[in-house]
C-alpha cells in the first residue's frame, strides 16, 4: 500500500511539474514552421526546433477538439476568439514521423492540414518532427529510382493483388544487368504503401546508392496481413495465406517480370513489427529461398531458433535485428521475445553474421525503421 | 419582370416537388452497399442501386453534420439516438466518382469512412456511384501494366519533380520494343495522382489492351500547375513554367529512361478541364513535338485556331474533344469557348481527323474523363 502511495505521490508531483512547465512554457521557442507532411499550402500543424507541435483547427461551433498526439490524453486544443482551435503539445515529441488524429465533439477525424498515411487500419494524419539526421532520407539532387505499382495475379486469393517495387536508378540503363531483391514488410495496421510513404524507402536507397554505400537492389513491398486482418484485430491472423501469396505468387511474378537474380543468395526478407514476426516465421521455413533476414522492432532470432532450423548456419548470410532505444528501456515492454541484444551476441559468438542496431532516442515508430533500413541495406548481398 | 416571376414560381414549384419527394421517399430502394472507395472494413458511406448515397458519421457531441454531396446545400445528417449522424441524399447522384467533404460544427473534415483523393487543392473524400458501364475500368484478370512513380530532375524549378508513368503489360517482356507516349494532364485543384487514383487510367488501358482495342503506349502524368497555383486561386497561373518543365525536362527524361518512340508521330497530349486548356496551348505552340491532341471538358479547337497555326493540317493526326452531356445542356455553362460540336464538325469538314465524344448523363466529373480516355486511346498512334 505504501508503495502505491509513493507512486501516486510521484505521479502527482510529476503532474504538477508538467502543468507548471505547460503554464509557464518558458522554454518553448517561437520558431514554429509548417510540418513537411502538410497538404500543399497548409500552414498548420507546425513544429518548432525543440520538437513541440502546434495545431490549428477551424470548427467554430465545436464543443471540444483534441489531438491524439502529446502523451496520454493527447493535446486538448483551446478555442480562440475567431472560432479557431489551437494548442501546443505539452512536451517535445520524439524526432521523426508520428500518426495522429483529431477528436472533434466525440468523433474521430483527420487533421485537414496534413497528408494521410495508412496506419492503425485507417488513413491517419501524419506529422514530421525534423530529425537531426534527416539528411539520409531527404529528396536530393541524385539519380532517383522508381516506385512501381504492380498488380500481380493471385490464385490463392482469387484476385489481382497490389505491390510496390522499388527499382534502383540505373535499372533501365543496362538491360543485361540483374539485381538482388529485398522483400520488405510493413507493420500491423499498415499496408503496402507504408515503406514508400512514411518510410521514404526509395529516397533512403537513392541516397545510399549515390554515396556508394549500398549496392543497388530491388525492394518489393506488399500487403502482409492477407487474410483481411486489417479490418479488425489480430485474433484471426494466420501466416499461411500471406506465405502462400509471397512464396507461390509474388516471388515468381517478380522474378518473371523484373530482371532479378532469382537464387537464394540474392533474396532477402525484412519487416517491421508485425512484419518482422512474419519475416522470422517465413524465412526460417524457407531457407532455400531467403539468405538475409531483417527484423526491425519485430522480434529476434535465438541460438535455439538456429539449432532448431536445419541448414541455418550454412544458408543464412545475415541476421539483422534492430529496435528503437525507447523500446529497450526498463522492462523492455516493446520487445517481442527475449533480450534481443543478448540473442544477437549469442549468434555472433556462434559464428553467425549477426548485427544488432539501436536507433537513438526513438520508439516503435518510423524513424527507427528508416534508420534500420539505412543500416541493413549496406549489409545485404555482399559477395 | 413577368419573366422573373414565372421563373420564381417554377423554382418554388420544383422546390415543393423535391421536398415532397424527400419527405415521402417512396422510391428509395433499401439495397444500399458500401461504396467501393471506402477504407478497408468501413461500412459507410453506402450507395443503392438507384444512385442514392447514405452517410453515417460518429460525432456524439456535435451540433450539426452536413455532407457536401447532394445538390446545393448538400445533405444534412440527423442525429440518431446513439450519437451517430445519418442521412441520405435527397436525389440520386450521377453515376461515377464524386468528391465531397463533411462540415462538422462549422469545420471542414473528411469522412473517416472513405479514401481520399486530391481535388479542389486538398485531399477530399471520394464516393463511387456504380456506373452501368463500370466494367471498362474494373480490375480484371487480365495482364496488368504498372504505374511507376518517377522523380525527374528539373533545373527550371530547382528540384526533383514527381510524375507517374503507366507502362503497358508487356513493357518488360521484349526489351527491344519501343512505345508511343501520351502525356495526360489532370484538372485544376487536382494533381499528378488523379488519373491513376480516381481516373483508373491504368485499368482502362489494361482492359483495352487485353481486348485488342488499343495498341499499348506509355502514359505520363505530372503536375500541371507548376507555379504553385494549387495553394490558391487561378490568378497567378502562367502556362510558361509548366511548358518548360514538360518540354525541356520531363519529355527528355522519359525518352532517356523509358523505351519510347521519341518522334512527333508517336507523342500525344491530352488533359481534362484545366489540363485540356494547357494541352491546347502547349500543343499548338509545339506541333513538332505532338501529333495527337485530346481536350476532355477543356475547350475545343476551332477552324480559326487551325488557320492561325502554321503546319497544323500536316502535323496534327487527331483532334479529340469530349464533354459530359450535362456540361452541354442549356446555356452550355460548363463549356470553355465556342460550341464544341460545331467546331469539331467544322474541323472534320476541313479534312482534319476530328472526333467529338459526349459522355451520357455525366457532368464535369471523372466518369466523363474515364470514358473519354476509353474513347481516345484506340484512336491514338494508328499507323
Amino acid at each position: 500500500m505504501k508503495c502505491y502511495l509513493t507512486v501516486l505521490v510521484l505521479l502527482v508531483s510529476l503532474g504538477t511539474a508538467l502543468c507548471l512547465a505547460q503554464t509557464d512554457q518558458p522554454t518553448i521557442k517561437e520558431d514554429f514552421k509548417p510540418s513537411t507532411l502538410n497538404q500543399p499550402g497548409q500552414e498548420y500543424p507546425q513544429v518548432n526546433s525543440q520538437g513541440y507541435a502546434r495545431f490549428r483547427i477551424t470548427a467554430p461551433e465545436a464543443k471540444s477538439v483534441n489531438v491524439s498526439l502529446g502523451g496520454r490524453g493527447g493535446t486538448p486544443l483551446e478555442k480562440t476568439e475567431d472560432g479557431v482551435w489551437m494548442g501546443t503539445t505539452a512536451r517535445p515529441e520524439d524526432e521523426g514521423f508520428h500518426y495522429y488524429h483529431l477528436t472533434v465533439d466525440g468523433g474521430t477525424f483527420n487533421d485537414p492540414g496534413t497528408l494521410n498515411f495508412y496506419g492503425s487500419t485507417r488513413w491517419e494524419s501524419g506529422i514530421e518532427i525534423p530529425a537531426h539526421d534527416r539528411d539520409f532520407y531527404a529528396l536530393k539532387d541524385v539519380p532517383h529510382g522508381r516506385v512501381q505499382q504492380i498488380l500481380f495475379p493471385s490464385k490463392s486469393t482469387n484476385t489481382s493483388r497490389r505491390a510496390f517495387v522499388y527499382t534502383p536508378p540505373d535499372y533501365d540503363k543496362d538491360q543485361n544487368r540483374r539485381y538482388p531483391v529485398l522483400y520488405l514488410q510493413h507493420g500491423w495496421g499498415e499496408d503496402e504503401t507504408a515503406w514508400s510513404n512514411q518510410g521514404h524507402a526509395n529516397l533512403i536507397m537513392d541516397n545510399l546508392i549515390a554515396e556508394g554505400r549500398s549496392q543497388p537492389f530491388l525492394i518489393v513491398m506488399t500487403y502482409g496481413m492477407t487474410n483481411n486482418v486489417r479490418i479488425g484485430g489480430m485474433g484471426n491472423f494466420s501466416i499461411d495465406p500471406f506465405e502462400t501469396v509471397l512464396i507461390k505468387e509474388l516471388i515468381p511474378y517478380v522474378d518473371a517480370n523484373f530482371r532479378t537474380l532469382s537464387d537464394q543468395p540474392h533474396r532477402a526478407m525484412a519487416g517491421l513489427s508485425m512484419g518482422g514476426m512474419e519475416t522470422k516465421t517465413i524465412t526460417l521455413k524457407n531457407l532455400n529461398i531467403f539468405s538475409h533476414i531483417g527484423l526491425l522492432s519485430g522480434g529476434s532470432i535465438s541460438l535455439d531458433d538456429v539449432n532448431n532450423t536445419p541448414g541455418f548456419r550454412e544458408k543464412v548470410k545475415l541476421v539483422f535485428v534492430s529496435y528503437g532505444s525507447r523500446e529497450l528501456g526498463g522492462n523492455r515492454g516493446g520487445v517481442f521475445g527475449g533480450d534481443p541484444k543478448a540473442e544477437a551476441d549469442a549468434l555472433k559468438q556462434a559464428g553467425i553474421n549477426s548485427v544488432f542496431y539501436v536507433s537513438p532516442d526513438t520508439a516503435h515508430e518510423f524513424l527507427s525503421w528508416r534508420r534500420s533500413l539505412r543500416e541493413i541495406a549496406p549489409l545485404l548481398f555482399r559477395e
